[in-house]
């Protein structure tokens, strides 16, 4: 676009858009929707969008929006498959000495998540290999937290999240507090690749540019203590198929762990299963900001 | 954020992220969703947008799909009143020589609208004062274009359109062709002032940002004739109250016309009514891109 009569006419009309909202009475909100405004005039007119385009564009954004049900939210989909909830949780979450490293908080948490004891089993009868997680929550001082809530969900080896069938189910996702110690210890499920759903316009979108639906195996943790910043991360599989190719970006080198494979070895607390995993996860968590 | 390894981490993920779209089969849509990568997380790291207002803004972009219906279209009215269709509408159809000037489309045009004949009604029992509507349709070069195509619609004085109505009905709107001479004449309404649908997530915004939802009055106009490039615009009413104030930045200058009010006046064509208006609207086509 090189004609400067037509450049200033558009930018005239984006400088106009972006008065009307000088009366705001709310200073972030007039900033935010500034902001919003110059960057999506600023892509259109770099696109030098097509009203054709435009056309497909509002009907994504509206099939986007018909997808979402209460246990479905195609919108966080595409913030996270545009790498946009990572940059959230990074600017967020910036890092703190050497605590634990943030990552995407996903759709798929469910507030009041049952209550487990330390060593009691998350899966609730969810399919997949036991794995026995434990780890310690310190501070960045070193000093153990104690009573820290951890709440830990995954898909199960079917790749699917309990909230992804049809039944009520509860599985797979549980909440513990940390010990005196700061230790705990669950049994989990050992996690498995999965696709996010992609039966949806943002699974049609990654189709069409030849990219991957699948996440990095992991499992989902929060963990939040009085005085310290909630953690939102998962932990990621060493050697994992998928690892960096993750479709939302979330996976950070210190986040991967090992899953050491156990076949035929006697399980910490005497449960019968002749084939497991374990991994170890200690948490730092950063002061509260 | 002045924190050079900060902002080069938040860098390093929108490389990530753009570079996640080289693969696409379709060079302009991996161009369009490298373009819509950058721009979303250029505005998300400007803003140093927190996790509370990204909540916000998924939450908003849902209930936006959420709100659209068969008749009502709540993303397309986003893009109105964040001046998008504007700029798309003036990016696609710049000015050729005296060519009428496109304006936006609105979310209430209907194809299959009923045929009027020249000199006919499009109101079709639509409230509101009888308006004369008469002019020509030409090319550019000044010669008339017989038998284009044009489609009229509009609000009726209560500032609905029959698709805000619950009752399935066609009213105030139609479509006539212009005749051997380029003309057309037919009995529309006069256009009045009324405010976009705003009692969803756009209204919503429009009120926390204290902007007007006030259209100024307008009538609807597309024309389409072989050879020539699709005209999509509106009249306005000089004088009227909103104006410039429109909400979806619609207003040219050139498209201002005077709607002259008769009290007592024989019409042109012997209608039996005592208040009315007249207006002219020559059109001028510009050629096939």
């Amino acid at each position: 676009m090189s004609d400067p009569v037509q450049a200033e006419r558009e930018q005239m009309l984006v400088d106009t858009v972006v008065r009307s909202f000088d009366g705001a009475p709310d200073d972030r909100l007039k900033q935010v929707m500034q902001t919003v405004t110059r960057h999506v005039h600023a892509a259109a007119r770099e696109l030098r969008l097509t009203e054709t385009e435009w056309n497909t564009m509002i009907d994504f954004l509206t099939r986007t929006g018909q997808t979402c049900t209460d246990t479905r939210q195609e919108f966080i989909l595409l913030s996270d498959v545009l790498g946009l909830s990572m940059q959230v949780i990074g600017m967020n979450n910036p890092p703190v000495a050497d605590a634990t490293e943030a990552t995407v908080f996903g759709p798929f948490f469910v507030d009041g998540a049952p209550a487990i004891q330390q060593g009691g089993d998350m899966s609730f009868g969810a399919a997949g290999e036991p794995c026995w997680v434990r780890g310690t929550v310190r501070g960045t001082d070193g000093r153990p937290v104690v009573g820290a809530r951890i709440e830990v969900w995954e898909a199960d080896e079917d790749g699917l999240y309990d909230v992804q069938y049809d039944d009520d189910r509860t599985a797979a996702r549980a909440h513990l507090f940390s010990d005196d110690n700061g230790a705990f210890r669950f049994w989990g499920l050992t996690p498995t690749p999965y696709p996010i759903p992609h039966d949806g316009p943002v699974g049609s979108m990654l189709a069409a540019v030849g990219r991957s639906p699948m996440r990095a195996s992991h499992l989902h943790f929060m963990v939040t203590a009085d005085g310290y910043r909630r953690l939102v991360t998962h932990i990621f599989v060493d050697g994992d198929e998928i690892g960096w190719k993750d479709a939302v970006f979330g996976v950070k080198e210190s986040l991967i762990k090992q899953f050491v494979r156990r076949e035929g070895v006697p399980t910490p607390d005497g449960r019968a299963v002749s084939t497991w995993s374990e991994v170890t996860f200690d948490i730092v968590l950063a002061p509260s900001p």
